[in-house]
């Protein structure tokens, strides 16, 4: 008996993820009783808007390039310009030589991982993600014929090494990083990162292949407190580096982004080819033309970032103060807010009562939590506290 | 011993197509003597400008809309006003109704041949494609776990339904139509399209399970001659439209299209999500967000298409009074020359002597026949016909 579609896919298009449901119930819900009313920290879109040189950028090359070549096929791995201004920034970033020839330019961070995924998972291998962790990681690797194994956190959500040295068998072919991490806001340490190195090193010595570390850094540039990114090619050899614009340059919907394979990684113009050979096996062709050419212009600025700190210290304090446990972040957009019950699938349906909507981690790989996307307007932050002080009431928090 | 790197994504990462290599050829070519110089046939990038709607519409939507808003995620399937706006043209301009919640805006139509052929075919399943055939078709199909099966064309170019009958075992789960044709110009007559629906009419009640039609259309505005076009989901029931916007608004680089399901379909709304599942599984977000919405503003444009029917004349008639043979193009904007000699790569390798780039027909399915893009100025056809004049003295043509 042939069945007449691809179960998988099928399971996969059939299974909305929570936030993407959530972002639904919260769209119907403005309709209903007025945006201003709906204290909504489901979605993770950009609440500034794009640098000033973006715009300039547009209206640049509308009006000065010829629209044969602007909107033109470019080469597959994108535009050799854009891919040397990646290669140069991203060395002059770091310690580590990346070379233009390595870089992939892809629709947006997923694209990435997807193409990534297939590239260096064969059937039964295996991925290694750090819990918490951005849930269509599993669909990638099951994707690409492999599985995807989880290594649970710290209570700090820094990822424990223990559990990562567990799990690294002969099967494990790529570990991915996620630092400033979606949903949890933590940033990875430097001692951390060196001990994963030091036991990624081990499980190539000791199984005779390459153990790649896939960084996805969408959250570089979010980092709070005056810290500094680290680049994980300079503590381990086999890197590549996936990188999304979505978030700093606030074009989340436009898809762009890259893979970049370090020079240190052995091969690595092999790794390259993979990339491209299953990127070409998705259906990319290139990502989108126009796009690549207004980011080429605006490599070295970000959207004004500075809010979300502010968001943050808002929004956590705010929280902290009514009696709710959070993780405190020193990245990304979101703040990670212990359950006051263990279920907090429960606890989200509780809170949609004072139209607040909030993601349960369990689809992260972490029960107990709820993720509030903070990048939001401040006044909808300000405006929410009333309804966090009713629900921190309801389930007898105590202030501070 | 486990192999660094999936070997299949290594080789269609490596195996670079004949079209992107004579491309570059081209490109080398012309900094070493002057793009005057160069006659480049080699790639269906389009020569006339967007219609004039779509830059109006980049500079009222980047002039009008909320930045945030206008860069914001869209739905994974697409904006709902333009997935209406494309149901409800395809309703009109055809015998069948399409439901817009059937309608997958995707990255183009390669990225969306590459989600169908994930959405219908399991691992030993076949997908048919009637040669001369858009070579990627394969790497599709072969993606998904799949297998392509080609079905050899009639001197004229149109399918041989004897071979057709011949390869549709219970297997084939996909037959994929490509009219007007790339490589040949072919359109298939509507006595074709009957008789292939009647085959597959057969098959699905012979074997119990959908043989979807796959309606690959990026040149479906591209006929010459007032030829209207035919809907495919008017003759089958099964069919599914792929769509790019590449071609008719010469957009080729910004990657917009869509799948659509016919409302016909049995299981449409299962097809669908199989769709997004697929299309989930390669690491797509979203189509980019700024272009769909310019598409929206443009949906009834096309750009000035007149200018490639008069580059048909110009290259058919001064190639056949030069002796040639060619394929006689109803549609799209390339020319099917037949090889005179039986090596067709032979051939192409000789004319660039001439500076001529050509394209070989044998990754397209068949052998000894040269593709020609005639998306080209026309001043440079004209310019050519001196090279194509030596090269048929080469090969003692005789003038008409």
């Amino acid at each position: 008996m042939i069945e007449a579609l691809s179960a998988r896919s099928l399971a996969w298009g059939r299974t909305e993820n929570n936030i993407r449901a959530l972002a639904g119930y919260a769209a119907a819900r403005k309709a209903e009783i007025g945006r201003e009313n709906v204290f909504d920290f489901s979605i993770g879109n950009p609440s500034v808007p794009p640098p000033p040189c973006v715009n300039e950028a547009f209206r640049a090359l509308l009006e000065e390039t010829d629209p044969v070549e602007l909107h033109a096929y470019t080469p597959a791995p994108g535009l050799p310009s854009l891919r040397r201004a990646i290669a140069r920034q991203l060395s002059e970033k770091s310690g580590t030589d990346f070379d233009w020839r390595q870089v992939y330019v892809t629709m947006g961070a997923s694209a990435g991982l997807a193409a990534f995924c297939r590239a260096v998972l064969l059937p039964g291998e295996k991925a290694v993600a750090f819990a918490p962790f951005f849930m269509e990681y599993r669909v990638f690797a099951e994707a690409a014929g492999g599985a995807l194994v989880t290594v649970p956190p710290r209570e700090d959500m820094q990822p424990d090494l223990g559990a990562l040295t567990s799990v690294l068998d002969e099967k494990v072919k790529l570990v991915i990083l996620n630092s400033p991490n979606n949903p949890s806001g933590a940033v990875l340490t430097e001692e951390s990162l060196r001990r994963i190195s030091a036991l990624l090193s081990d499980a190539e010595r000791r199984y005779g292949h390459p153990v790649y570390l896939l960084a996805d850094e969408p959250y570089r540039e979010l980092l709070f407190d005056g810290r500094r990114p680290l680049c994980a090619a300079d503590y381990y050899d086999d890197t590549v580096i996936c990188y999304s614009y979505s978030k700093s340059l606030s074009l989340p919907g436009e898809r762009l982004g890259y893979l970049a394979v370090s020079s240190r990684v052995r091969d690595r113009e092999a790794v390259f080819d993979a990339i491209a050979g299953a990127a070409r096996g998705c259906g990319y062709i290139n990502a989108p033309s126009l796009i690549q050419r207004v980011v080429e212009r605006c490599l070295d600025a970000t959207a004004d970032l500075d809010v979300y700190a502010r968001n943050r210290e808002a929004l956590y304090g705010g929280l902290r103060e009514l009696g709710f446990t959070c993780v405190y972040p020193d990245g990304a957009f979101y703040l990670f807010v212990k359950s006051p019950i263990p279920d907090a699938v429960a606890f989200s349906e509780r809170a949609k009562r004072y139209e607040l909507i909030l993601v349960p981690s369990d689809d992260f790989g972490v029960p107990g939590y709820l993720r509030l996307a903070y990048c939001v307007p401040r006044e909808m932050i300000d405006r929410s506290m009333g309804a966090f002080a009713a629900l921190a009431r309801e389930f007898g928090l105590k202030k501070e």
